[in-house]
């Protein structure tokens, strides 16, 4: 039995991700507003304080992070900056917390996006941003210590948001969240580090 | 022939680029300091007043950006920072702005490099921004109008940076910066989008 925080874990997807590993572990839930513990991912003091309100814990999950969708003709860096600075800022500045407070041979799990490989309209920062994340993961996987890992999941268009976001995903084939959470069952319970774990 | 700016004309890589395409076309070296024109490319501004400046383009090529290289264990958001903003939002910049100010069937050609595919110790803001750099192109692409094409090239570690970054880069490969700038005339003079033009 492991010890496992989720950042996000009231989303739609973090929802199916505690399910999946509530069974077999110990489950923090943490939110921004709402959850067991709440934290801001965009401020690296809020992680900090998080981290040490949760103590030593073996695995995180994040299933959160902010992206803008807009047109290129008109994208801003200002626009531009709500995914660097949430979904892959946020997502980094766990990672780096986390390294310093996972027990030996914890695990990190992140999350992208099937846009990272299938670009769509007004889809810019999106492709950016996941890109990213799996970047920052493939290097990070090589150089943290303590045997600990990383990973990031990325689903394709969950059924559970076809009603807000489906506009921009004609064509694509949507899962349930319950299938993409299996990916972070296999992220933490396994042993690969490095990897994007794929779920379309 | 092509009116061609070149953003970093007056650096290691850029300057080789220059040679390639001097040739053959009317190029317009921009620095930061150096260079027919001067621009800071993380601040949009300053990027717009250069586009004013030099007026109706055909092709601009960047050869620039700034990255943090140090340990996984100690980086800050703040050393992060230096690759998104600089390598990463400030090529982005270039290309928001010169989507409006190239002729039709104009180019963008962007500057990544190995590290997206070859992580290297101390190198994750080096990887992400990379990698970063890398979707937005494939994003981009299918979104710019007036078949406006954009690319970008990942050259391994040059030759000529090998006395300052060669111990970075033990067991790579190296191309002369001459090399590299082939692929930019390939980006440049060719027909094809969304590429990545690997030269390694
Ligand atoms: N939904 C999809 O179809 C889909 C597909 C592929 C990838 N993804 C990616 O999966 C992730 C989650 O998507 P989702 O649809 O499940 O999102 P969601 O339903 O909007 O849930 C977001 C979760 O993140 C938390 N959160 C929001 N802002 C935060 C902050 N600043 N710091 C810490 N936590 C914060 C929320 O907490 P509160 O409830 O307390 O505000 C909530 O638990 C995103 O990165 C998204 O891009 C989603
Ligand atoms: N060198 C390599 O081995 C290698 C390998 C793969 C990829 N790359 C990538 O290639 C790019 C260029 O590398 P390099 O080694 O040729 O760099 P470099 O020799 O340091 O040249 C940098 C160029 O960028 C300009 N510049 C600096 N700051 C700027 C700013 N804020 N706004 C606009 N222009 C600015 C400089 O102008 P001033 O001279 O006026 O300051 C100079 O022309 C970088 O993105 C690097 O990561 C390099």
């Amino acid at each position: 039995m492991m010890k496992i925080a989720i950042i996000g874990a009231t989303g739609t997807l973090g929802k199916a991700v505690v399910k999946q590993l509530a069974s077999r572990h110990e489950i923090i839930e943490v939110g921004n507003t709402s959850g067991q513990y709440q934290v801001d991912i965009t401020d690296i003091n809020s992680v900090q304080k998080l981290f040490s309100q949760i103590g030593k814990i073996d695995a995180i999950v994040s299933t959160t992070g902010k992206l803008h969708f807009g047109p290129l003709q008109e994208l801003t860096p200002e626009q531009f900056q709500v995914g660097l600075r949430d979904k892959l800022m946020g997502q980094i500045n766990l990672a780096l917390v986390a390294q310093h407070h996972l027990n030996d041979g914890g695990s990190i799990t992140l999350t992208s996006g099937i846009l990272t490989e299938e670009p769509i309209l007004q889809g810019a920062n999106a492709t950016t941003v996941n890109a990213a994340l799996e970047g920052f993961v493939r290097a990070a996987a090589i150089e943290l210590k303590r045997g600990i890992r990383i990973n990031v999941v990325s689903p394709t268009v969950l059924e559970e948001s076809l009603a807000n976001f489906g506009a921009f995903f004609y064509g694509f084939e949507a899962v349930p969240a319950s299938r993409a959470a299996m990916a972070y069952s296999r992220s933490v319970e396994g042993a690969q580090t490095g990897r994007v774990y794929q779920v379309w």
